[in-house]
């Protein structure tokens, strides 16, 4: 059996407070723990096609700690076994250049590859393992919160106290006049971020991509809350929520330009209908990549860390093919096959939806 | 000469944070230093109107300095010279009912009223003023910061620094992918959040009302950005910015359901514009009410207090007809009537701008 | 048996984010679930002792939720089963008058009691549930997480983030001089605080009441940080944190007034040791009450939100002399009794020490 | 007149928020405007004594603006016309290095030197005008906000927010018991940051070094507020406040081992003196150099924008021996030599002491 020696990482998907937590922890556990070498793969599995590589060392990963970003880079389009080989003026055609990802570890001698990313950075390292028998390790990432093997991953707790914070203060200034504020916080398919900051942030009304809502309901309540004397009234809605039966709703950043309301959005729309509905006078924010960003919370720092260091763990102890997950106030690991194989959704018997049910909330159902 | 012994207060116009922290302070000014009471009329000068009044004592203001919002409420709609008289389905008629609002001032015995907001309150304030002898002392509040009459206005520096910290997030994230990330921050008429915002956060391009933009001089910038390897730009827009040679530019929150972009705003249509135009992938985010809401920071409570504060000796040494402003390091009055002859814009020779400029923002111009 | 018509309500102890959260959320759940009455007692049990007890409607709990502190106040010293007769001049009785504090449930038809707090609460709910079997329900309180029965507690999350900024801001400017900065936060036997926001906030070395600290570790550490080129040592100390061996180190707010070093604490001591011990110049700062403060984290808010809408619904379901606790992503009941046999307490092999030292952090030792 | 080339640039003094602001705007402003070459002098006078000097490029201050800290390093001790010979187990001695360090201002070509400091920096910076005739530009820092010649300076706003949210934070645990809660902020010899602090946060009791106060006065404040009803009181404290009349009030920071009370501190001394005199408990926080670190908030990172590109305008005007600074709206230049006659303090008669003293602060006095 060959001894490790070096491990590579490699940061895949979309952005995420904590990355390079998670790349500080490596880096240490390697060099201190165990002497390993350690090898930065740039731009995620770009890195591995176009053979760019760089060495990490202590001094690299000095200060990132409460940085957001990542020091190495991330990609969400390049998949090895699928790529898109740009030929402008024809038909899209994609290859499997997998071989050449695995010739630049290879050539890097790296040892086992770690892949911090979600879903599809998961699935793509689940092939170089099932297929090439590469050593992999996986650490999941997704601000959504929509992946399973794990209780929550590092990057939501951060997303989650931006979307709060803007709740909060639209809450302090809503009740100054009689109106509705819409608010528009990430979720594409899990409503994770919509129902948390609606719960931590007193939302009147959560719409969720994984309840349908009439807008009926969403109306009745306001008007509710109307007779009751209050004066304004909060929605927090998910970008990717979806009205029951037919009615139009878009997905915010629709790219093709020949669409009417390319311009608009969930949240103005939601605001919209409630005007011409009940009369009420509504005003929406939409929050977009902000909640991508800024310094990591504590929570989120933390259990990157964890995930780093037991990621390193992980390799020594040949656990190739999992993905470390927090279990209550433990590491462990699963099969990655496992984590990918259903996404982590908002059910509607949830503890939370019953909680926040319970204090008067309103799902448009 | 009549004696001085109540003063009434009314905060008018948009929500703005620092209201709570200049209410306290009219009534611990007044109770501590002149043994004076004070009335809080509700709502504005529909308060006046519909006699909504009630006495504020030292127990009320308990609390409240920190507080976004205002203990009083507000209204920007019911100006007592030009009443909106509802009549449903009939032609909007608008009448003078500021006998009746004096009528409300006399019952209250206030003898002294004084007005928090911005251009349309003081012109109000400066009607009772004028027509009626009414001593009105005004305290300028515009979370725009297009009051003249003093250096800047309380809630200014509080929705500056919720603009800043969405920036510095963006940044933040920015960096991972190839982006233009593009946000959109209040000012309708006046630039002086986006202008600010930018040079603090360090906004590439920064487009406000007063400087006409070209999309093509907003393009050369992010190219430019491009050749020197940067990865991503960030634009910074006022909500009422606009772009040269009618362009069509849309104001965010249009009423009119007909208008096919109703849902749309000037940071999707830019975001749009500079995909379409060099193929730069864009996302954008609308701050919209945020910016009006939170904590009141220190340096918005420190001027609200002084601004309760003098406003108070400002009625006492009958300075009616009058408004409070920050000079340099003190609290100066001036007329009333002079602050709204002209609003307070950027002017493209401003010294901020030019330090803007000097840091490498481009203007669209 | 008896229907639940009305639970009671009271919060124990030292303050905590996330107290408004729960009882918020007792309030609404009760009433809205299943038409129940609430009454909130004062000052913790003091308010069974003084029959201070007050209705709680819904309108009492509206705007709360984002509120550090507790509307029903707390008190951390008036135990009815051991209550200290004042009688000045006399040597201090106690004597047990749990049986008035009965009385007080009685005459106000409370049916089941809920009890928000740590340890000395709990103790407290637990002896009223054995002797007079009075149904109570468990709502575990402390900052410094040092209760079992559930994975973590509110308002930790919170003082967490306070400290980790802090610590943060410590950094920033650390890097500017040579010097070592220490920072003394809270936990007087538990030291929760300190490992995790060092461990957040990369401290270079964490000294906790758990793992009595050897001065010369610490100086190594800090000397060896010299010899690698780092102007800047970060040390993260908890009050509790004790030297190895005689050494006299103080808690930080001892009541003795003959004690000659009243006025200092362990960071002062921390700090004037490394001083004379590698002549390196040393900064604290000492964090305090701040840490008990602010607005609750969403994560704080959520889990008191959950807390509170279960212990109601374990009162329904008559789970008496059971305290709710968070499992991984759940809620879960466990009886009283062993939440309160241990402390929860860290040990020098838990995974987070084990993260901790990976990443380079020194415990003194 | 020989043409203005390359600019050389260093910061001295105490860590202050801003000072990479303004390093990023001069070098954009030389190199943008004036097509300049700068250099950077490392840890202040230090590097023109030890010859460390390195160019800085644009490239250099890519992404700096957020950050609290100077790239440049900084160091309030060496002064080249008084700099300690190291000579141990001898009497220190002091010699005139000034000319070793024109030599590395002639070596490496610098034209115009811009000090970024406090007092004694800006002392240095005209003696090196006044004996040297070399040219210089200052720009004002302080944190503690004592320098004339402009209205404030950088880096103040940010330790203002900082000691603001520490005070918001007590005051939201201080209600929950019966307490007085004591807080030592910046300040050994001018008030300002105890004073705006305390008035921003809402503060009972503000101490500071201009206004030497008694026991007493303080006392009966909290023993009033007492009598009210209320639960708690706040007190802001300068590290540098003094007591009347004999008192023994130690600095926070005494180098000498010797001294008894070196562990201790002017807020747990206040905090003791209050439980010793009226027996009402007392807790304390110390913030320390938490107050120097951090992102520079919105207002200091402009300011210190604006004085980086009017320190390149006046130096390219040759205002040689002027310090920019804000006045009003406006940045103005005015003689190095007059700002440091005087230190800027806080007169008892100042507006801002009044409006304290209007809503209820007490000043011991």
């Amino acid at each position: 059996m060959k001894k490790i020696r070096k491990l590579g990482i490699l940061t895949g998907g979309g952005d995420c407070p904590g990355l390079n937590a998670v790349i500080r922890a490596v880096v240490h556990t390697a060099s201190r723990d165990y002497g390993l070498e350690v090898c930065g793969i740039i731009d995620g599995y770009a890195g591995l096609i176009h053979k760019n590589v760089r060495k990490l060392e202590l001094a690299d990963v000095s200060g990132i700690l409460p940085r957001g970003g990542t020091i190495l880079g991330t990609s969400n389009r390049d998949n090895p076994f699928r790529y898109a080989a740009e030929a402008p003026g024809q038909k899209q055609e994609y290859c499997d250049v997998s071989a050449v990802a695995l010739k630049t570890i290879e050539y890097n001698e790296i040892d086992v590859l770690l892949a911090v990313g979600g879903d599809g950075t998961q699935s793509i390292a689940q092939l170089f393992f099932e297929k090439h028998r590469l050593p992999v390790i996986g650490i999941p990432k997704t601000i959504d919160n929509d992946l399973n093997g794990t209780d929550v991953t590092f990057g939501f707790d951060t997303a989650l106290n931006t979307a709060t914070t803007a709740i909060d203060k639209l809450h302090s200034t809503a009740e100054a006049h009689h109106r509705v504020m819409v608010i528009e916080v990430m979720g594409r398919y899990a409503g994770w971020i919509a129902l948390e900051a609606g719960l931590a942030g007193g939302g009147d009304v959560i719409l969720i991509p994984e309840i349908p809502f009439h807008m009926e309901k969403v109306c009745d309540k306001i008007s509710e809350r109307t007779r009751q004397g209050k004066r304004f009234s909060l929605v927090v809605v998910a970008e990717g929520a979806k009205a029951v039966g037919g009615e139009l709703v878009v997905a915010r950043q629709v790219n093709d330009a020949s669409d009417p309301v390319r311009l608009g959005g969930i949240a103005a729309w939601v605001g919209n209908r409630i005007e011409d509905m009940i009369g009420i006078e509504s005003r929406y924010t939409i929050l977009g990549h902000v909640q991508r960003g800024g310094s990591p919370t504590p929570f989120d720092r933390i259990l990157a860390t964890r995930f780093g260091y037991h990621a390193v763990e992980a390799a020594m102890n040949r656990k190739f093919g999992s993905l470390v997950g927090l279990r209550g106030n433990e590491i462990k690991t699963s099969p990655i096959r496992e984590a990918i194989a259903v996404p982590r959704r908002v059910k509607p018997e949830d503890d939370l939806v019953r909680a926040a049910k319970a204090v008067g909330t309103c799902f448009g159902k």
